[in-house]
This record gives structure tokens, C-alpha cells and sequence, in this order.
């Protein structure tokens, strides 16, 4: 085979690949946003053979061979193919290093898991779900030694999920964070509560959406090629940059629960949206890792949705929707009444302070179950211990503890950290953005646009032609430092609470 | 090959095959409910590549082999197993007459012709279309005698998606029916006009979308197997019976439209959930025949839906949604509204005496082009001249006169007569009904639910498991007479316009 036939052969293979990707994703979608509950057991028939048949294409020796040999040729190809071919490798490297049989058996188990999870959870019934949980953490410490087998299986599962990840570096900025955070969390509640009763109001569900229009506005999102759908748990999803779905979830007793969710997956979807127009359709496309995109709809939902500047853009509006409930309330008691922070059992609804703790909960949990130090049955007494000593506060059941993420049954370990890299990533990004332009000032004129327009030029035009590390440099001149995640929760918390 | 390695082989490949015709579905029903516009270029691709992986297993020699073998020795089979090859194997009998190069060239062909079709109704250019449209009738034509060399090809088409059906029987009902209504829609113009001027109101869209919730209830459909979407053209769709999908479109200004939206589909809707548990996930789950699913529909929009005892039924209901627009109104008055008949010019928009015409210019049209009468560039005169001859309407423009259905720029050559066959089927099964149970005080207990009983017993729970002529003839205890239907309008509508 030559490189030209090599590389048409690769591209032929990815345009089927990405249709089934493509009509998977769509039908897991839809299951959630539109489809009877009747729908689940064919969804679940439907994936199994399209995975199935996906995985016969990737496996195939013909494309195999033409992967092979644009890699060891890929000197001679432009820059853009050459990182395709990177990139596309890292992936099925990981898939071929792992036996047929052994590789589609844990497919159908983790399949099979998120529903024992999910009726677990309902039930509150960790011990249905534990031998799945076992056999899960077990296999991922398999296939990470399969992969590297010289390499600590937890690094190479965090490398999987973000590149040049550690857990070295995770101990170092997970133990900076523990120490300076737990502190200031008991600082914060001992403090005078912020004054939010006027939030427990009623708000229907129509009016919301209304609501979620305008934030899609204020943010410039394309609507031509961004909608949103309601789901149980919020999420984006896209199929392309010309095709990005965000989902929410309204709550007629919580205002800011669906509107931080709208302004969260709609940072990812800028993201998306914002993909240079010559990776459309690559491996390329898209994101540079989970914590850069965490970065980004983390940026946009805490330092910028959370801003006082914010919420005195968007107040308004927000009255205008809502005059009975906010009547008599001014834009700066809605900014505190957005930033109410507490200790709390559910990671999903905390607070941007306590949030990096729950985190530490979880990234603890799976790098010492893959390093066997514990069993999956002693998991949920850790992580009573783990709640109590860094947020205090007292985990009543496994629904409200363990079981309440679905990562671990849906087989992503290793994935936890990049949440909360995110939000360190994007402190900093916001320093460095601040010396270029006032940020505050940019939100007020109206809209994040100027905002966008940074993040684009700097993140979301690149996709994945950077590993996220080299992004981060090239974007803020610096190497990473906790510091400015740090500095930035103390001032914001300090000033709300009036610490001393 | 033996019998039952023969039947497994056919399993499996029937279970792959669902999953592709699966996935597609939920991309296209996706694409019109959910997507943003941007999602259109990648749909195509996907379904492009999809479409072609679906027909290279259905034309693989294997399945072919064992379809072969079931064929020959279906006597062996159980009744269910038998009908099942039956029906397949018609299926692809026609696939398998056309060789391959044409077949795919086809279905890119009517992928494009639709696109082309979108644009030249919206910009009413007949001559960008026109290419198109000969070469789907020329295609269908040949494609036709691919088939069956010795048939009449538009027979054939017919055939195809009403088995049974042949123009000698369309011209037969027809002809009765323009001898019929002609005159009867002549002096129902005539006749005083029924007033209906408290329905140009506005209907707001978020309490329409409460009236179809009502109507789903007062229908019985199952919730938790049919959701309700929102798209340009109002339809139904199914993925098996746990998971059928209705659609509607809101317009402010009109409440009758989307009513009768969600009846129609709400009626197809309870066909598929009615089919037998024991044909699911075969071809025989679902209806028997595109007539068939029409005399439903048509049956639950208009022989049910727009008759007095439902009219006052969910007039209550209306009343309460929309009490400025009906203060004053009674329940008598709502219900000739809902029934006034003019001429006009778009068919979906007809009303229930003035349809069947429209069908029949479009049988008309079909059935001479098929047999090369003249071409497509004639089509637009043909359809003026016969529009003011039947209904008696100057058609403007081709936008609201030969551009304005989908059908055959789908490639649906043959589909238009089982609409007005379907009406008149479910005139003459409302007669049968009738004789055991009193339709209408059964309507005014509170829902629909002892007639979808009756039709669930007669009709739904067969499946596909008879042709259409022998259901009916199950049915009914009778032969199909197109008087029933001829008796059935005639009635209503003197009496609505007190004709004499």
C-alpha cells in the first residue's frame, strides 16, 4: 500500500466510523430526551449490534495496516493528517491491546451495569450493584496493564482521559487544594448565611425556558446549530460543529439550578461550536481533552456566569420573568443569592467552593481500588469517612453517597479528576485573560461575545491539534499552578462571607 | 443448510437489520424534531453510509440462501414463520430484481430529488424539479418491470404497497365516488355557510400542547410507549410497539389543525401499540397494509374525531383551555366548525368530504405517467385542468398545486390511493361496528377506549399477519363496497348543510 492509498483508505474507514458513532449517539439522545420509556429494551438490542458492527470496522486488518503505515511514514504528511494519525492511534492502540473476547465482554458488562446501577440507586441497594463495581475497577486495572504494562495502571487510565495526566500531579494539586479549602469551607460555614429566601419560590417550567432562551443569547450561541432538550441530567452532546445539542433539567421550586446547567453545557457547546472549520469531521474536531471542556463550561458557569457582572446583565430579565418573586429584590442580592455555598451530600448540585472536594472524594476512591488497596465493598464506609473529614457533613445512605454518579458503571475511571483540573485550568486562563481586557466590563455591554471571541481564537479554533498541556501553555504563556484557583475561591468567598 | 439453521440465520440477520432501520429512524425523526438546522449535511452522510451497510446485509447471499430455503419448504414452518418469509421475502424479491449499480443510484436519487423538491416548493420553480420528477416515474417504471415483466407496472406499484390493489379496482371506486361527490360538493358550496367565526382566534401554543395530552387520554394511548413531538407535517413513527412516536405542528391562529393532527396520528399510533406481542420485532409487527393504517387514522380522525358525540365529549375540555374564545359557543356550534367543507387547494388542509378529490387528480396523474401518457412537464397544466374540473378551484401557483406533497420526490409512486381507500374501509367497518355496539354513546362515556377495543381484536392485534383484503374481509363478514362510504358522507354532510 502507498501513503496515498494508506491515507484514502483511513479516510473511507472514518466516514463510516463516524456514522455510526453518529447514528449511535443520536439514538442515546433520543432515548433520553424523546422517547417513551417503552423504548429502552430495542435501544439497548440496536447499540449492541452497531457497536458491534463499529468495532469489526475499526478492528479491521485493512485499515489496521493503513493506520501502521501512515504512522511510521507520518514525517511526510501535513501537519493536520499527521495528527489525526496520532491521535486516531492512541485510541485503537488501547483497543487492539486488548483481547476481541475480553474487550466485547466488557462492553455488554458495563452496558448491563448502568442498569443494575441505575435500579441500585433507586433503592438505595449498593450490594446489587458491588460485584459490578468489582469486576469494573478490575478489568480497567486489567486493560490498563494490557495497554502499558509497565506503566501504573492508574496513570494510564488518567493519561486516557487527558493526556500527560498523573497521579503525581494530581496528589500535588489535589493536596494544595485540600489544604487551603477545607479551611476556608469551615470559615465559610460558621460565617452570617447569605440571605436567599426569596429564591424559594415557585417558577414554571415555561417561564424557564423562556429563561434558557435568553441565556443562549446573552452567550451568542448559534441557534442554527445548537438546540436544547431536557433530560433527568443535564449534558451536551454533539454530532459535528454544526450540530451540538445541550440538554437541562427545569425544577419549578429551583431558578438556578436549570440556569447554571444552561450556562454550563452551553460553554461546552461554544466549545464545539467554536472547532475549526478544517478538523469538521476528523478526529480532530472538537474538544482537546475532558479538562479542557471542563475548563471552558466551567469558566463560563462560575467565573463568568457567577460574576456579579453576570448576574447583573442577566437580573433584568430575570425580573422581568419573575416580578412577583424578585420584587423589591436588588441585582446584588440575586449575585449572593447565585452563590450560596454549603457543605452537601450531592456532587452535581454543589456549590462552586465546596465542589473540588467532592472530587477529592472520588479520585481517592479509584486510584487506591486500582492500586488494591480496598475492595469495592469497603467503598462505602470510605466514602462516609472521606465526606465527613473534608466537608463535615454525614452521608445517611449509598443513594445519596456511592451511588450517585453514574461514571464508575458506565466504566469511566480515571475520568473524576478532570473535573476539577478544569476549574484550576480556567482561574488562571481568566488571570491571563484579565491582562488583555476588562472581563467584567466586557460581560456587562451585553453578552459574552468578547469572551468568546478570546477562548476561540486561543482554545476552541485548535481542537485536538494540541495535547491539552501544550494548549494551556501556548494559551496562557505559563505552566500550570493551582495558585490562581486558590487565590480566586478565597477573594470571591472571602468578600461574600466578609471573612476576616 | 437444514430448516432451522436456515430460520437462525434469518433471525440474525433480521435482528441486525432492525437495528439499522432502528438507527435511521431515530436520525430522521430526530432531524425533524430535535436537530438544529446545522444537522442536515452530517444526517445525510450518516444515513448515505448507513443505508448502504443495511442493503449489503440484506443483499448478502447467506440470508438470501436461507430465505430461499424457508421459502420452498414453508409448509414445515409454523403459520407465523411461514407468513414471516412470505412477507420478507416479497420485499426483497423487488430489491433482488434490480441490479445493484441501479438500485443505489435510485435511493441517492430521491435523496437529492427530495432536497431539490424542499427548495423548488419554497421558491415555486416546478422547472428545477422536473428533471427529478420524469426520472423518478421513468425509474418506477422500469423498476416495475424489473419486477414483474408481464404485469402492468403501475399495478405492480400499487401492488407493492397495497397488495391486492390494481387500477381496474382504483378506477372502479373512483369512478363511483366522482360520480358521487362531485355533485355533492357543488351543493354543499351552494348551501348556507356554516358559521365558524369564533374560531379565528388565537390559540396559544403552550395550552394547545395541553389539548393534545387531553386528546391522548381521551384516546387511551399509552404513555409510557408514544411521545409526542413537534414538526413541520404531522406523522407517526415507530420503533416497535414499545416505542411509536406521534407528531403534530401548532398554529396560533387555528385549533382544528393540530386537533386533528394528533387524532389522526393518535389513531395510527394505536394500531402499532395494539399489534401482537407475538409478532414483535418481526416484519409481520405493525399494520397490515398502508390502507389499512389509513382507515384507522382517517377512522379516529373523522368517523370518531369530527363526529357530534366527540365534538361534545371534549368540548368541555376546549371550553376550559380557551374560555374567552368559546364563551358563548355550545358544544353544537363547536361541532359544525369543526365540520365545514369548501373546496381549496392543499390536501393535508381538506377538509373530510372534499379529500378523497384531491387523491383522485393524484391517481389520475400517477396512473397516466406510469403508462407514459405524457411527461412531467405536462404534469402542472393537467393538474389546474382537473382541480377546477373535480373541486372547481383556479390553482395559483405550483407551490399550492403539483410541488406541494412529499410523496414522489420520496420515490411514493402508488401510495396516494390507499388514503381514500382507507376512508372508505372505515366507512363500511363504522357500519359493521355499529350493528354490535352504539358507536356513539360508547364515544360519550368518556373515551375511545371500547372502540379500540373492538378495532384491537379485529385489526391491531393481527399485525401483518393477512393481507389487507382478506383483515378486511375478517372484518367486516363482507366485500369491500365503496357505498357505505358514498351513503356515510352523503348523510352527514346533507344533514350538516341541510340539503334537501
Amino acid at each position: 500500500m502507498d501513503i496515498k492509498t494508506a491515507e484514502k483508505t483511513y479516510r473511507d474507514y472514518m466516514r463510516r466510523l463516524r456514522a455510526y458513532s453518529h447514528a449511535m449517539g443520536v439514538m442515546t439522545y433520543d432515548k433520553v430526551t424523546a422517547a417513551p420509556r417503552g423504548a429502552e429494551a430495542r435501544v439497548s438490542e440496536s447499540l449492541e449490534v452497531l457497536n458491534e458492527a463499529s468495532y469489526r470496522i475499526e478492528m479491521s486488518k485493512e485499515l489496521s495496516d493503513a493506520v501502521d503505515l501512515l504512522y511510521d511514514r507520518r514525517e511526510e504528511l501535513d501537519p493536520k493528517t499527521k495528527r489525526e494519525i496520532e491521535v486516531y492511534r492512541r485510541g485503537i492502540d488501547y483497543v487492539r491491546s486488548i483481547p476481541e473476547d475480553e474487550y466485547i465482554a466488557y462492553m455488554a458488562l458495563t452496558n448491563e451495569a448502568s442498569d443494575v446501577w441505575r435500579r441500585a440507586k433507586e433503592e438505595n441497594d449498593f450490594a446489587s450493584f458491588l460485584p459490578y463495581l468489582q469486576k469494573i475497577f478490575d478489568t480497567n486495572r486489567k486493560f490498563a496493564l494490557y495497554y502499558k504494562p509497565d506503566c501504573d495502571p492508574y496513570d494510564t487510565l488518567l493519561d486516557f482521559y487527558e493526556r500527560g495526566l498523573t497521579s503525581a500531579r494530581c496528589d500535588a494539586f489535589f493536596g494544595r487544594l485540600k489544604e487551603e479549602l477545607i479551611p476556608l469551607i469551615a470559615r465559610v460555614s460558621a460565617a452570617e448565611p447569605i440571605d436567599d429566601g426569596f429564591m424559594h419560590a415557585r417558577f414554571p417550567v415555561e417561564t424557564q425556558r423562556k429563561l434558557s432562551d435568553y441565556l443562549m443569547e446573552v452567550m451568542a450561541i448559534d441557534r442554527g446549530r445548537c438546540a436544547i432538550g431536557e433530560t433527568e441530567h443535564p449534558f451536551t452532546e454533539n454530532f459535528g460543529k454544526n450540530d451540538v445539542r445541550i440538554t437541562t433539567h427545569y425544577y419549578e421550586d429551583d431558578l438556578t439550578d436549570s440556569m447554571y446547567s444552561v450556562v454550563h453545557e452551553g460553554g461546552h457547546a461554544l466549545y464545539e461550536l467554536g472547532s475549526g472549520d478544517e478538523y469538521e469531521g476528523t478526529v480532530i474536531a472538537g474538544g482537546a481533552s475532558m479538562a479542557m471542556h471542563e475548563t471552558v463550561s466551567r469558566f463560563y458557569e462560575n467565573i463568568v456566569g457567577r460574576s456579579e457582572y453576570f448576574c447583573r446583565l442577566i437580573f433584568p430579565r430575570v425580573y422581568e420573568l419573575f416580578p412577583d418573586v424578585f420584587s423589591g429584590v436588588t441585582a446584588e442580592q440575586f449575585y449572593r443569592a447565585c452563590n450560596v455555598s454549603a457543605p452537601s451530600l450531592i456532587r452535581t448540585a454543589a456549590d462552586e467552593l465546596t465542589y473540588p472536594l467532592h472530587i477529592i472524594v472520588r479520585y481517592e476512591i479509584e486510584r487506591d481500588m486500582i492500586a488494591e488497596k480496598y475492595t469495592a465493598a469497603q467503598i462505602p464506609e470510605v466514602w462516609r469517612r472521606k465526606y465527613k473529614e473534608y466537608l463535615g457533613v454525614d452521608v445517611p445512605d449509598d443513594t445519596r453517597g456511592v451511588l450517585q454518579d453514574s461514571h464508575w458503571s458506565g466504566g469511566s475511571v480515571g475520568y473524576f479528576p478532570t473535573y476539577a483540573l478544569g476549574s484550576a485550568y480556567g482561574a488562571q486562563i481568566y488571570s491571563v485573560m484579565s491582562r488583555e481586557f476588562d472581563v467584567g466590563e466586557a460581560i456587562m455591554t451585553g453578552s459574552t461575545a468578547r469572551i468568546n471571541g478570546w477562548l476561540g481564537e486561543h482554545i476552541f479554533r485548535h481542537g485536538a491539534m494540541y495535547d491539552p498541556d501544550t494548549l494551556f501553555k501556548m494559551c496562557t504563556g505559563e505552566e500550570f499552578s493551582p495558585e490562581y484557583y486558590i487565590s480566586y475561591l478565597k477573594e470571591k468567598y472571602s468578600r461574600l462571607y466578609a471573612l476576616k
